[in-house]
């Protein structure tokens, strides 16, 4: 997708290192950050340079191939694929698109290793946008329903980013949004600015600003006045994490969109690449849910009044925080799964049915 | 209450001067400022320097004192009288304090009228905190019924300020909570940021700190999941107006946390003193819902590492943001009011029972 108009992905391999965008810095900066080595990648992923479930996962698979240009010894490479699997514990496709590269790597001679993690890595990126693209696809059909029905704005609201910059091209939640406006569908965006790292507020919309497509920020507790007023068509969300029994693990607030969606007719959907589906956790209470540093909403960095970015402290001092990142959203308020392979119902049958 | 050990109320009339605590200032300023005309107090409620419904309808009260002692022109007091009522559109004791003041001094003649003036205002400030007061041994019943089952810390959550800076003391949802403190019941507050303006962390956790009582900041989206962990025994939020019917205006985001209470069988209270009961509207839909400026989305006031205070904007430049100021929880979320007469629940008929 654009920047600045022009196209980007958000991960590439050039010359033995692999290119991202820096999202800490957005929307004020924008930096192509360099990563050397596999331990560059662990703390791409850990700082959250980059994130969201698709990055994230491809980025640990070019982190091997890093790994492997940095010191072809076996044991070295099943330390780097440990130590990226521990960089953030809830986004499942990590520990996914980790476990394909080694079980690909497995026995490969050193001569060839480095070529096939290459192709490894590439494959997974390029099966991304695929699935993105198709996300996209299938919920175009939802969008233009609603669009047919009601012969004006359709107005979705989304939380968190799952964006392109979440992915590599298209994004997840976004993709069905990119694709409606290229058809001409007159979509608008209510963006939750997603506190506490407000990837909402500074990458949603950022991204959305620069496709062209109409949004506006709102508070995270807004939405469920906009849902009683008649004022939100849909929702779309994106997942780190969605159990085979159809609950969603995603950005903390999803829930209480899903549960106002719920209370007022409201469809919601969450998008997801069939990478994210964790088959092996039944009970959502046993997703681990990341607890990440209180200074996340304690400080905020903005532009001041010289166009300096400044960090402020914007709690009393005295005060304690809790920083958990996720929660769980049960499959009873998802109105369905938006998949690469199609839509299904948030249930162990439909996703058995589509996928195995 | 306590601020650095020293007991404050919120407001105070002193040297033909009214004295407020500026509220924009706090968590990082604490700043006493003179209203000295009408003019001062509609601004002091217009820029939200006094805030929370009862605060701001003894404002308003003095708002007249103010305006006597600068002309006593009955045309004068009038076009006061509608210009306070007109400063902030949601809180309903405004206009009942306004109200108030005006039925009783229509035709004073105007030697006396400054005295009866501010006789009035010192007894609507007096009945709140005897209102608070009772609003808490009212509530305490309901902590110390949890804490006796539980045998351990109470852990309660509430959204916004609600506390004794949005009344003159005690506060409302926090009234409970203070006695609960000083009856020696063990509890702890979570405490909703509140976004945009962050009321909670900088207000609610403010004052709690200077009580010492154990307190968490959490991003608005957190309460969610800490009901499904079963880490919240009650909420107990304010409310700016209160239908006759059960339905609840309040800051936005309260609707989204009653949804989660509601789902995860956690009791949701909301406190009020009956002057922020509406006997007038019967339909949640028909009360006017405050916009804000959006720039209290995209910019953000806290202290940068010289410890001054700097405003800095988080979102993209050319975003667009949406400020609304408060949401509407319906009855059929609302475990119970906890009132200066008693806790009665969210119905017309429990209302005009304790109250008509």
């Amino acid at each position: 997708m654009k920047i600045k108009g022009k196209v980007y992905r958000t991960i590439w391999f050039e010359k033995n290192s692999v290119k991202i965008i820096d999202q800490t810095k957005l929307p004020h900066q924008f930096t192509i950050k360099d990563l050397k080595t596999v331990k560059d990648s662990i703390n791409a992923i850990k700082k959250m340079e980059v994130r969201g479930a698709p990055l994230i996962g491809a980025t640990a698979a070019y982190g091997l191939v890093l790994s492997i240009i940095e010191n072809r010894d076996q044991s070295f490479l099943k330390k780097s694929s440990e130590d990226l699997i521990a960089s953030r514990p809830t986004a499942i496709n990590l520990k996914w698109a980790v476990d394909r590269m080694m079980k690909r790597l497995l026995g490969v001679n050193s001569n060839e290793i480095l070529k096939i993690a290459l192709e490894e890595a590439k494959m997974i990126v390029e099966e991304d946008i695929e699935f993105c693209k198709n996300i996209g696809l299938n919920g175009l059909k939802i969008i233009e329903e609603i669009y047919n029905r009601k012969k004006d704005t359709v107005n979705i609201l989304t939380h968190c980013n799952a964006g392109w910059l979440a992915t590599i091209d298209w994004g997840t939640a976004t993709s069905p949004i990119y694709h409606a406006h290229q058809k001409g569908i007159k979509v608008h965006v209510w963006v939750d600015e997603t506190r506490p790292r407000n990837q909402g507020a500074n990458l949603t919309s950022f991204e959305l600003n620069e496709e062209g497509i109409p949004n506006t920020v709102i508070a995270d507790n807004t939405g469920g006045i906009l849902m009683q007023r008649g004022q939100v068509d849909m929702c779309i969300v994106g997942t780190d994490r969605t159990l085979f029994t159809g609950h969603v693990a995603n950005k903390i607030g999803t829930y209480l969109k899903a549960l106002a969606a719920k209370d007022n007719n409201v469809p919601f959907y969450v998008a997801l690449p069939s990478s994210t589906i964790d088959w092996s956790i039944k009970d959502p209470k046993d997703i681990p849910i990341e607890e990440r540093d209180p200074s996340e909403l304690s400080h905020i960095v903005g532009l001041d009044k010289n166009n300096l970015l400044q960090k402020v402290l914007i709690y009393p001092q005295k005060s304690k925080a809790l920083n958990l990142a996720f929660d769980i959203t049960p499959a009873k308020l998802v109105t369905g799964l938006i998949t690469e392979k199609g839509v299904c119902e948030a249930s162990e049958k439909s996703l058995k049915n589509l996928f195995k």
